[in-house]
C-alpha cells in the first residue's frame, strides 16, 4: 500500500508554486510557473531513482529499470499544467500518484520485470496554446512535432520558443519510448464531474471516454425595432437561437446515457433591450460513446435548425471546429484496474470520461486504462476544486496494483 | 398643399449636421451637434416669423399667433436628437413638417384663429441621458425638471450643465404655455415600422401607443464541465434561459394582435464552450394596447419563468425596470387626421404606435394624436434609415389640415 501522507503532501508541496490567493493554482503550459513545477517534479523523479527523458515537444518521462532488458515499459502520468484559475488536482494527482507508486516500490525495496515510466505531458489544458492534449497528442502522432512547437499564444510566442526558454525543448523523438512502446498505460485522475460522489464510490473503473464534437453556429435574421415590428414579421434570431439551444438538450437526452449536449457559449447582435436580435453566435458541444451516436447527434441538429431556423424566417450555418473519436480502453487494463480494487476492497462503479484526458490519445498506441476518483461536488477548472485524502490514496493503491499486474514482480 | 420640395430640402439640410460617412446622422441630445442643429431649426423658425419660447428643460417651442388672443394654441413637433447611428427622419420629420406646415400657410397669407406651435423635445433618443422622451415627459409634468437637469451622462455631466453651455437652459417653466396648455397636439413620425410599407398604404391614423414593461431577469444555476456532467444532474442557466426566450415569444403571442415579447440583450456567465453556464442575465421587453393585457403578460411570465427554472434545476429572479402605460389617443384628435386623410384623398388606415413618442407624454396634458408615414423595409435606428418624399409630404398634408381643423381659418 502507498503512503497516503506522502502523497498527500507531494500534492500540497506542487501546489504552492503558482499558488493563487483563493486556493488554486495557476501553472499555465510553458511558463516560469510550469518551468518551477517541472523542475520540481524532476527533482523528485531523480530523487527517487528514475531516469529521466524529455522529447521535443517537451513531454517529460522518468524511468523506473525492470529485471527484464526486453521487456516494455508499464507507464502511467498525467499533466501538471493548469488552468488560468485551476485546481490542485486536476492532472497533477496522476502525475504524483506515478512518483508514490515509485517510491512505494523503493521503500518495499521491490523490482518489476518490466520498466516503470512516469510521464507528464505537454499543454493538457490547452488554455494558452490550442489544441488540448497537445503533448499526449504528439506522442501519439495524431500531430506532428514540427506543427506543434509552431503553434503560438495570443502574443505570438510559440511552443518551440517557449520550450527552449524554460529548458524543455529534448531531443527524444515523439513516441520513442527504449524497448519499445508501451506495454500498458495507466492514469489516475479526478472525475471532474458529480457521479462518483452522488454513488459515494471512491473508484470509478473507467471503460471509455465519449467522442466530442463542437460546432459554431450562427443565426441570422434581421435587427429590428422591438416596438413597431409586429410578432408575425419578426426575423428574430434570438428566438431561432433559443429553440436552438433547447433542441441541443433533446437531442442529447434522445442519447441517454453517454449523449451529453450543452450550450456553452452564445452572444447576441446588436444587444440592446428594445432592439430585436438580428443575429445570434453560438457553440454546441455534442458527446457521446459511439460513433454512430455521435453521427445521429449531428444528423437531428442539421434537421432541428434547419427547421427552427425557418419557423423564425431566419439563417442558420453550421461549422464544425473540434472532433475526438469515442474512446473504448482496453479491455485487458479495464479488468486489471477493476481486480485491483476488488483485491483492495474499494467499492467501485464503471465510469466513461465525459472529458478528454491524455489517456485518450496515448490510447492510440498503447493498451490503456485510466482510474477515476471522487473530487468534491465534481467541480473541477476552478480554484475551489477539492478531493479527500483518502479518495486519492485508494486511486493510487488501484494504481500501484494495476502496475504491478501488468509489470510483474 | 405643402411644398414637398421645400420640406424635403430642409429635412436634407438638418441632416447635413452630424451627418455619418454611410448617409446616417449622429446628432445625440445636448451635444455640439445637437447645438448646431437647435440654432439651424431656430433660424428657420425665426425666419418664419414664429416667437420662439425655451423651457427650463430645454424643450423649444415656436408660436404663430392666431387672430383670437383667448384660444389655446393648436401644436405639433417631435424631436431632433438622433441614435449614434441614426437616421435623417426619426424625431426630424415631425419638427420640420412643422415648420413646413407654417410656411405654407406664411406663403398663401392665412391667418389662424388659434395660435399655432411647432416643438422640438429635448432628449427623445435617452442614449445619452437616461430615461427617454425625457423633455416631453417633464413637460407632461411626469418627471420634476430639477430631477432632469441633474441626470449625468456617463462622462458624469449633468443636463443641467449641458443644457447651460449649448445655450439652451431656458427660463420658461416646464408645462407653460401662453394662454392656457394645448388645445390639441399632432406629431408626424416614420412608422418605424413594417406594416403600412406592408399594407401599401402612405398614411398610418395612429389611434395610440402600446404600453411597455421592461424587466431584467438573472437565471442562476452551477458552472460546471459540459463532459462529465450528466445531463440529469445539470443547473443549465442557458437552458432554462433559452425556454424562456421562447415563453416570452408565446406569452406576446397568446396576446395577438398587440402583444408584442422581445429579449434583445442576454449574457451568458462564464460563456466558455465546454462550461455549462452558472447564469444567464436577459432582458424582456413587454408592449400591449391594454393594460389588462400587460398584467397578464407579467402574471404568465412570472409563473412560466418559475416553471421553467424549476425545471433545470435553476434559480430566477425578475426586475422591472421600465414602465410606460398604454396610451389611446383623443378620439376628436384621431377622428381630425382621418377627415384629413380622407379629404386629401390618401389611402390610409388605423394603426398602434409600438414604440414610445413624445406624443404619449403630451397626451396626459392635451388631446393628442399622430401621424405616420412608411420607412423602408421598417428600418429606423439605423443609419440606412429611408422614407419616400411623397410619403412625407402625404403625411405633411395630412397635419397641416388637422392643425387647419382644430385652429379655425
Ligand atoms: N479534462 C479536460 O478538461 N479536458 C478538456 C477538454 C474537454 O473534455 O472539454
Ligand atoms: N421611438 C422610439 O424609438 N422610442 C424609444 C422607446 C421604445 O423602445 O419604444
Amino acid at each position: 500500500r502507498i503512503d497516503d501522507n506522502r502523497l498527500w503532501q507531494s500534492l500540497m508541496a506542487l501546489a504552492q508554486i503558482g499558488a493563487t490567493p483563493k486556493g488554486g493554482v495557476c501553472r499555465i503550459a510553458l511558463t516560469d510557473e510550469d518551468k518551477a513545477g517541472r523542475d520540481q517534479v524532476v527533482q523528485w523523479f531523480r530523487d527517487a531513482g528514475l531516469q529521466v527523458r524529455v522529447d521535443e515537444v517537451g513531454n517529460v518521462f522518468g524511468r523506473r529499470p525492470g529485471t527484464d532488458p526486453q521487456a516494455r515499459a508499464v507507464a502511467t502520468g498525467s499533466h501538471i499544467d493548469t488552468q488560468p484559475t485551476g485546481g490542485k488536482f486536476d492532472g497533477n494527482y496522476g502525475v504524483l500518484a506515478g512518483l508514490e507508486v515509485v517510491r512505494t516500490l523503493n521503500s518495499h525495496g521491490i523490482q518489476t520485470v518490466a520498466p516503470l515510466e512516469v510521464a507528464f505531458w505537454m499543454n493538457e489544458e490547452g488554455t494558452r496554446f490550442t489544441p488540448v492534449m497537445m503533448g499526449s497528442g504528439a506522442f501519439a502522432g495524431i500531430f506532428g512535432a514540427d506543427h506543434i512547437r509552431s503553434q503560438q499564444d495570443g502574443a505570438g510566442l510559440t511552443v518551440g520558443e517557449e520550450l527552449a526558454r524554460i529548458g524543455y525543448l529534448g531531443d527524444v523523438a515523439c513516441g520513442d519510448v527504449p524497448g519499445g512502446a508501451f506495454a500498458a498505460y495507466f492514469e489516475a485522475h479526478i472525475e471532474q464531474g458529480p457521479v462518483l460522489e452522488a454513488y459515494d464510490k471512491p473508484i470509478g473503473i473507467v471503460s471509455g471516454a465519449l467522442g466530442q464534437q463542437w460546432y459554431d453556429v450562427t443565426v441570422t435574421g434581421m435587427d429590428a425595432h422591438a416596438g413597431p415590428t409586429p410578432m408575425n414579421l419578426r426575423h428574430d434570431a434570438m428566438l431561432a437561437a433559443a429553440r436552438m439551444v433547447d433542441a441541443v438538450n433533446r437531442i442529447a437526452l434522445d442519447q441517454a446515457p453517454h449523449g451529453r449536449g450543452t450550450v456553452g457559449h452564445l452572444q447576441v447582435l446588436p444587444n440592446s433591450r428594445n432592439v430585436i436580435p438580428g443575429q445570434v453566435k453560438f457553440s454546441v458541444d455534442f458527446r457521446n460513446l459511439s460513433q454512430t451516436g455521435l453521427d445521429a447527434m449531428d444528423a437531428a441538429m442539421r434537421t432541428e435548425f434547419a427547421r427552427l431556423a425557418d419557423q423564425c424566417q431566419c439563417q442558420v450555418e453550421i461549422t464544425q471546429v473540434v472532433r475526438f473519436a469515442p474512446c473504448i480502453f482496453h479491455p485487458g487494463c479495464v479488468a486489471s484496474v477493476r481486480g485491483a480494487a476488488d483485491r483492495l476492497g474499494y467499492a467501485h462503479m464503471e465510469v466513461v470520461s465525459g472529458a478528454g484526458h491524455d489517456a485518450v490519445y496515448v490510447h492510440s498506441v498503447a493498451p490503456t486504462a485510466m482510474i477515476f476518483v471522487p473530487c468534491k461536488d465534481g467541480i473541477s477548472h476552478n480554484e475551489i476544486e477539492d478531493a479527500k485524502s483518502e479518495h486519492l490514496a485508494a486511486g493510487c493503491n488501484v494504481l500501484l496494483h494495476a502496475m504491478l499486474a501488468h509489470a510483474g514482480v
